[in-house]
This record gives structure tokens, sequence and C-alpha cells, in this order.
């Protein structure tokens, strides 16, 4: 198994719950998620940081993430706003050293709950909201 | 004068620190920046969400931002690290209703100093910081 757990998600060899997928792209839920529905659009190809990231593959990892916010607040989701960010470096908060892009799905009233979820990450389940988001992105 | 402040500033009717400009973009220094050299990337047609705002240059957008997160990190600003974050929503912190792409460039141990400036916003100068990255998206 590759050692960059992302690489492993994309190689097939470990486990996530697929919101979508392209040629050069994958997002999948976060495992730690700060909201219900937070997703992660990763590029297949390991880049660490975006000083490394190929331009173009930039562009389509934001666009998909453009494409899944609107999902987030148009579908069966149902969010009230959308975060989309990226953590460059350590420095910046990033902790998988492979880039990506997170997809936040806010709700009214959430600042507190989604505040102490970013200061104490912790496994969360969220299944249904895969499904939410793909039937979402799929109209 | 534009009653949208970041129009006000495209039209040229309100004072910015300018630190890139495309046909359809302005990145311009935030007036109440979380940490030095934060700036934001602003489509100059007016569009209050990212549900509003044509695809190809939410692309534009961020490959702007990711050329000043480079920047950041590769010019005389030094940076250790960058967030690029778009707020989409009022649920989501946006607080001006027309779509920007924040580049906040982060320098090791600014954790604290950073989410206190975010829970505080004030206004700070720092021009120099626009002459910096204008310098290094030239290199």
């Amino acid at each position: 198994m590759p050692e960059c757990v992302f690489c492993a998600i994309v190689a097939g060899e470990a486990p996530a719950a697929v919101v979508a997928e392209t040629d050069d792209l994958l997002a999948v839920l976060d495992v730690r998620p700060v909201s219900t529905g937070h997703t992660l659009v990763v590029p297949k190809a390991h880049a660490a940081r975006l000083a490394e990231l190929d331009g173009a593959l930039g562009e389509r990892m934001f666009a998909l993430g453009h494409r899944l916010a609107r999902a987030a607040r148009e579908g069966g989701l149902g969010a009230d706003g959308v975060n989309l960010v990226v953590n460059d470096g350590r420095a910046a908060f990033q902790t998988v050293d492979h880039v990506h892009l997170h997809v936040i799905p806010r709700f009214a009233g959430d600042k507190r709950a989604v505040l102490g979820r970013v200061l104490r990450r912790r496994p969360r389940t969220s299944d249904g909201a895969a499904a939410l988001l793909r039937a979402a992105l799929q109209d």
C-alpha cells in the first residue's frame, strides 16, 4: 500500500466514500469531517504542495469543488453556505502531504460546532451525505 | 459609486493596493488582513455567490490564487504556507456579497496571531507586501 493515504485511496487500496470521480480527480468524504458532507477533492497524481501541482490540474480541482459547492447548496444536503479551502504547508495546517481542496458544507448556526470540530478532528461516518452529493451532481 | 465595495474598487472609485490584474480579475490587499500579504482575488464582474459565478471565470480566479500562493512562498514575502479560502454564503462567514478568493500567506508560529485577527478583523496597512507579491509574480 502506498505510504500516502490519498495515493492509497486513489489506488483502491484504502476505503473511502466516493462522491465524484474524473480522469484525474477523486472526491471523497473526509473521514474526520468538520461538517456533514465535508468532502475532499484530491488530484490522483501525487503532488505534496501547490508549488508542485500542475496549474491546469489545479483549475480542474477547483472547478470540481465549485460544482460540489453548488451540489451541497442546491441538492438534498440543503447547505446554507460552503467553505472551499486549500491548506498549503504545515504552517497553514496542511496535515496530509498530498494537495487537496476541502469542500465544507455549512448550515445556519453551525459556527460553534464547526470550530469545535476543527480544533478536535475525530472520525465520524456520514455515508448518506455522499449519496446526496452524488445525486445533486447529476441534476 | 457602486454600492458593492469590490465593484467600486474595480471601477477605480475606491482605493486599493493592487497586487495583480487581468482582463477579468483584480487582486488587491485585504484592508483588514489576517496576515501580512493577505490578498483577495476578485472577479471584475459582480457575482454575489459561487452559484452565480461563471465556471471558467472561477477557474481563472483559482489559477491566479494558485500563482499568488507560489509568489507568497517563493518571493520576498517568504511565506511558509498559504491558505486559499472561498467563503460562500453568510453561514460560511462571507461578509462581502461579491465572490472573492482569499490568499492568506502563513508564517511558522503565526497560528494564534492569525486566529486572533480572524476573530477581530481590523484595518492594517501592509503596502510593502503588495510590492513584494507583484515582484514575485513577475519572476
